[in-house]
């Protein structure tokens, strides 16, 4: 028996990029919270510190930098030309993972016109790209996370099974609301994901997410999620598969019967709810199509997905 | 000398009520985080542990949401009737303070029509109210908080003093990023606050905000703090005056000139920022109108204003 | 009528330095977070963009690292160093406050021995210090924040007024947890506050706040703070004033009646309590001498006390 | 081509249970947050919304409670009873997943004696244990998060290759400084697991991680991490395979020329460091026996391992 380094990678975590093209009087601006991670034989530096082989995490901050002067394009494309860079700049490098964070801004209306170099961010939802090399192969996830949407009604919940302690009364109209981290797997997982309209497609699964949340009538959250990423599917030849991650945010009924006062949904009144912390539920899933061939590489270190 | 109590106050933070207005098919919601204090004379619980003064924050919380199923309307007024409730329901309590944050929500699009139950809450930015009743007089502070903004250009600094410490070189274009918390606080203290159209008045307050940070040539972020102060004063004969508190986000030019590359904002290629994080500059301000009674008991216990 | 500037200042907020004193092997190590706020006559910058007045904030920063190569010292120290040369730096600014956070670090054991130079930061609470210069006087708030305590008896409450919101069951025996935040003004408000031994008096009420929080049977969250900071005077004839902000962090007994078993704190099995985020009763009051002049000026920009 | 619901699980996250076991006066208090999932055939509430086989989260929830009126015991033991409880709960369910946050507490002193039932939590550091049943196997990860250690000497870095993008200085003594999350595997995966000293193997451990740290002179942080895991295994022959993920928290060396002010850490004055936010660097890697087969399942969901 001996003791062996296992599977590792290292990079650098959250260099925060904002770049600006004043090409123009009417500027763009891009911000991005960037992660690379490189994988490959680091074996030395991990069992005698000799660090020829390690390409320094400054060395792949400054080079997120360097390459958004360039123009970054949509998070996909950035962390596409910025993952192939880091895994073919030494030999013993096989892979990489960049992992890239986009907030989005708005303009500001001045006298209800667009500005050109001011902008709002509005804070909340975030949209995603994760980009895995690994050797000659090349993986993109796209995403989003923090989409906090609710239903007041159209959703349902019984016919579960009940054992010793399960004191859950059934309903058939209560809230729903959950903050969605979706990601999905574009194919194929080869040069022929160049040259894409990323943000097209991005904003297209976007639509279709937030439309079946919102026209699913639904009987658990299981089916709204399966529904959510069955509906990208269908409409997104592109997409191999979906992951979602779904926290049920558990808006409560209040009881207000000690006050002489009913609060249901059918009455005249405004339903009153507490809107809980914790705990609360966590629905996990993968919606895929039968017939595309597994990519566990592209969801190495991407947290939050079974 | 004797050892005494001092200005005191309690009661209960956060309560997380959502009220669902289902009168007709197009739900309305409204979602608050509610926090109540009461002052007045509770020297027997604190000297004592006698309670018989002491209307126990659950029950405030229990008034919150009873309150809420007559129905909330704006975070103003809904605060006005909490407050004089409280403070009106033992003569041993002279006051009551109740602060609101009133989160957005806006239709989900389906088909491109707004859904009539099903809803997106875009994050960030946070609507604030608070009221304090204090003896017969009443006090309403309007707010906002967390309205992140940045402007690309049109944004200077320089002629500023400089000591043994000073490195800092002057600047004729700068990114200038802030996120502002204001609040305002209406006149007169009495009850003709009542009645008035608070979401209207808040929406007009805001747009001006917005419009007066994106309008302004800056030379200085206390320059565009005022700025924005004034412009609300104008625009705004029922506001005696505004505090502001403004972080300057810095976004610092990232220097490649190691690598060859320049990066000024007069090139041709994008310009890459690094967007900091900690320290940051703290810039708060109060923009008045010099005829105006003072209120300090409308802020107290409101943070983040000097 | 005119509009016009009000109350102002602006700094630099959450300056990270870290010093350690190599002077022998054994090394010392100080790790803050230092915020500092100048006041005076700022008004050109906000009326015009004027900055002839303005000492720059990233100066402000520079000047914090340069003081701590001289050495740190206790917090207040340090404070009371930045502070006076701030406020002296220009005739124009008036005052000045120097906010510090304090994380401890302990020496690592290793094979029984505390390590020369690891160290190992246990979280948590954290030592904060106050320092305001207002034109010639100069006032010292010594404090902690997260000072997390919780008591499973030795508990009550009970004896408060019902009225038709309160459901709230009377008991002799809960659970009391809090979070103190705690901030206490030294006397005088003059020089006479050089030379003192800060981190010994510091230590003194540390120690006195949590023994009388552990040794005081509770019939009320206000009688525990009350106690706390009368003990704090009763032991510290430096302190002035004490103010206290201590959440009532709930822990509810767990109801298990419905799978039959019971759960009360008389009970022979361990008994079961959910720990609850919000709401949460929030009680703060402040403990001071009758004799003492009042200094509002020490906690202008302090929040959480009334 | 088919769409399919691939892997899911579903569960309760974030179960905030205390339990105080008051059979002596000496009263002794655990803190748990406890999250569950449930693996197994849950088709059918995915795709047609049918509940049959859900066994709710609510459920799970009140389980959690219940079990810990049995008593905890450590996180381990409790999360191999609740794990497989639900696990063996219906036929359908083949495999439960139990995560377990411990939160320590410490007496407070009292005249110098340890209170018997007033408790201070230190924060920070947080114990963790994740039981995984998948049918017949178990298994079990220890392990912690937030041990936040630094060094002030003892580090260098150097001998890194250098390319285009490569500015960064060779060091041969910085401050190394991070927050480890540890997890280690106990072999064997079956019944075997019971009865262990889980607390004592715990403390073991940690003492282990905490001493590697500090005694390993560090020539990269990679060189640290594998040291760790490495001791781990070598004093702990139940540990099959260790996993750490240690963010590089840096700490720059401060400029203090441009003021005149030397500032190295061979000089007699206290040496002056920034701490940064971000970026960061991360240092992720697997130490593990070569001999021992792997078991994937066990880290399924336990995010930030490669």
């Amino acid at each position: 028996m001996a003791i062996v380094l296992g599977p590792n990678q290292y990079g650098k975590a959250e260099v925060r990029v904002v770049a600006v093209d004043r090409s123009s009087p009417r500027h763009e601006l891009v911000d991005l919270n960037v992660s690379t991670s490189l994988r490959g034989d680091f074996t030395a530096a991990h069992t005698r510190g000799d660090n020829a082989h390690v390409l320094t995490t400054d060395t792949q901050k400054n080079t997120v930098f360097a390459f958004a002067r360039d123009g970054v394009g949509s998070p996909e494309a950035f962390g596409l030309r910025l993952a192939r860079h880091l895994a073919g700049s030494y030999d013993w490098i096989t892979g990489a993972r960049v992992a890239v964070e986009s907030y989005g801004w708005e303009r500001i209306a001045v006298g209800g016109q667009p500005h050109d170099h001011a902008f709002r961010r509005p804070g909340g939802e975030v949209r995603t790209a994760v980009v895995t090399v690994d050797g000659d192969d090349v993986h993109v996830l796209a995403g989003l996370s923090d989409l906090v949407v609710l239903k007041t009604t159209g959703s349902e919940f019984w016919g579960f099974p009940r054992d010793r302690y399960t004191t859950l009364a059934e309903t058939r109209d209560r809230v729903l609301a959950t903050a969605v981290t979706a990601r999905w797997r574009y194919t194929p997982a080869d040069g022929a994901l160049d040259g894409r309209d990323w943000s097209g497609l991005y904003a297209g699964v976007r639509t279709v997410l937030l439309e079946a949340f919102a026209a699913t009538h639904s009987l658990a959250l299981q089916q709204t999620l399966y529904r959510m990423g069955e509906a990208v599917l269908e409409s997104s030849p592109d997409v191999a598969e979906v992951r979602l991650s779904m926290p049920n945010r558990h808006h409560f009924l209040q009881d207000l019967s000690a006050y002489g006062l009913d609060n249901t949904p059918g009455s005249d009144h405004p339903v009153v709810y507490h809107a809980d912390d914790r705990p609360y539920g966590l629905i996990e899933g993968t919606v895929l199509r039968d017939d595309v061939p597994p990519a566990e590489v592209a969801w190495l270190g991407t947290p939050g997905f079974c």
